[in-house]
């Protein structure tokens, strides 16, 4: 059995939650969680209530550099640069890096798989698609023969979210419903990267590059539309035909052009036929159309600390 | 790269399905077909007309177990007899095994795992249950921690495809969706399998033991009605509701008596709130009910050579 010894850079929800699922189930005993890197040791509210890792926690990166034990880095700290510097301080010095980062992967995933390929190290990333749906390793494993014509989805929980909850009550606005996913903890405090359809970019061209065999694109590059501009008079058009509007990230083939990829994120009208109307509240979905397969499409919970846990701990057991 | 040398028992629909797809796709040439065992090579139907596997067919087993090159057999005859005897004389002649077959699986699995397991070779199952949807793998790996609660799903495409007919015409009798299910090559000519819930019943069973950790349950000692006796009156007074009939497999655990698991096959009337609700046609879901990630469903086509070929090739490629 190999014996992996971690350290968790970041210490919020997701960072909480890998950590309880871990010390709850870790029956092999062969995964050791030996630091937590916080921004600041002495906030207490980060420290865990649990003693027996309390001795775990560090606000100095070098604790984690200069430990030749750790063989497993895990990045959940969000955000780009310093998450950016972790990723790569991972890989050249030869650990396995595990990250739920989707905008750094959208940006530098080409850069950073090249390097872990040449580092011989694995970089995991369930966690950075779709919560706790495990759309990277089916991918991976079981789509590995046959073409991928099309892949589209709903990525984003907190988009998803406001627009269920300006469906179920049409009284309210954008603002009121932003306002409530905050409240509530789906939303930053800082929404753009939500609500402007970043978010759902970066997932769709990392999945892109899984589906289709290419560099990661540009997320500059495609369409991206968020939903800003949804109103709940829109909202209720579509309701008196029975339709509902989705945030919608796609990519597809070019048919007679099996070189070109179309990819886009923006807000579409749908009904009930389509898969993707039967996704409400924070649910993500992802629906792939296979040469061999033909549709089949994958649903559950798009974020939530133990959700995204989940599929960080996968990648940690597929070490 | 570990050469992998097979002979395939059956030369059905999955069987073909699954020649075409490594032919067209095996670009690592790690994968050969040494053997396709057939009942009569005599009967030239069952010839590839592809010249390049003409000469792999044989209809003496010996021909295959008297050659020590083949690593893999592949059992796709279905039945239960010859199918069963197949499957463990692969295992005692260590080699891996992969199968479709949910019918020996539900009766002999637990003997035929525990011999796999001593004689250190794998049995491959994905294709058993739910055609081209990765549900064992993705049981297997990323639900390896934390409690499942309840499994269920439509997992036959015939039973599916009858009752999606009764739907979109009511003036149709059980009868004849039957006979255009077996017309269509859904339904054997002896549907009993199918429409009694048996075949329901042995996937259940096969899902219970992955989700729960539990030896196989044995499928005569659950509660398993078929849809026999779904008539068109049936059909439409669900109809006036908004409602369907949908034959559910299910395995939950009994609340409070964690040790007791209930499992069932039965036709139940859903409404549009329950994520079955839009299975259609001979498509398969499952949902799976998780301590960490809530309500998580996998959607595809049940059957089909194809989608059933995909599964047994992931099987071989993780070999």
């Amino acid at each position: 059995m190999k014996i992996l010894n971690i350290a968790i850079f970041g210490y919020g929800t997701v960072g909480k939650s890998t950590v309880d699922i871990l010390e709850k189930n870790n029956s092999n005993n062969n995964i050791n969680i030996k630091y937590i890197a916080v921004r600041n040791i002495h906030d207490n509210s980060k420290i865990h209530d649990n003693s027996k890792i309390s001795g775990i926690f560090t606000d100095n990166h070098d604790d984690i550099w200069n430990d030749p034990s750790i063989n497993v880095i895990i990045e959940l700290i969000g955000g780009m640069k310093i998450a950016k510097d972790i990723i790569y301080k991972a890989i050249e010095t030869n650990r396995h890096i595990i990250t739920a980062n989707k905008a750094v992967l959208a940006e530098f995933g080409n850069e950073i798989f090249a390097l872990a390929k040449k580092n011989n190290v694995t970089v995991g990333f369930e966690a950075s698609v779709a919560g706790g749906i495990p759309i990277i390793q089916t991918l991976q494993n079981h789509f590995s023969l046959g073409k991928i014509n099309k892949i589209e989805g709903i990525l984003n929980g907190t988009c998803n979210y406001m627009l269920s909850n300006l469906e179920n009550d049409t009284s309210l606005s954008y603002s009121d419903v932003l306002k409530n996913a905050q409240d509530k903890g789906f939303a930053e405090s800082n929404p753009s990267a939500d609500v402007d359809g970043w978010d759902s970019a970066a997932k769709i061209a990392i999945l892109s590059s899984l589906c289709f065999g290419i560099d990661i694109p540009k997320i500059t590059d495609f369409e991206v539309e968020g939903i800003s501009n949804i109103t709940s008079e829109k909202i209720e058009e579509a309701q008196k035909q029975n339709k509902k509007i989705r945030l919608i990230g796609s990519a597809e083939k070019i048919e007679n052009n099996n070189s070109r990829i179309k990819i886009s994120v923006r807000p579409e009208i749908i009904d009930q036929k389509n898969l993707l109307y039967s996704v409400n509240g924070s649910d993500n979905m992802i629906i792939i159309h296979h040469e061999y397969l033909g549709e089949i499409s994958l649903k559950g919970a798009g974020a939530g600390g133990y959700a995204t846990a989940m599929s960080v701990i996968s990648d940690i057991i597929r070490l």
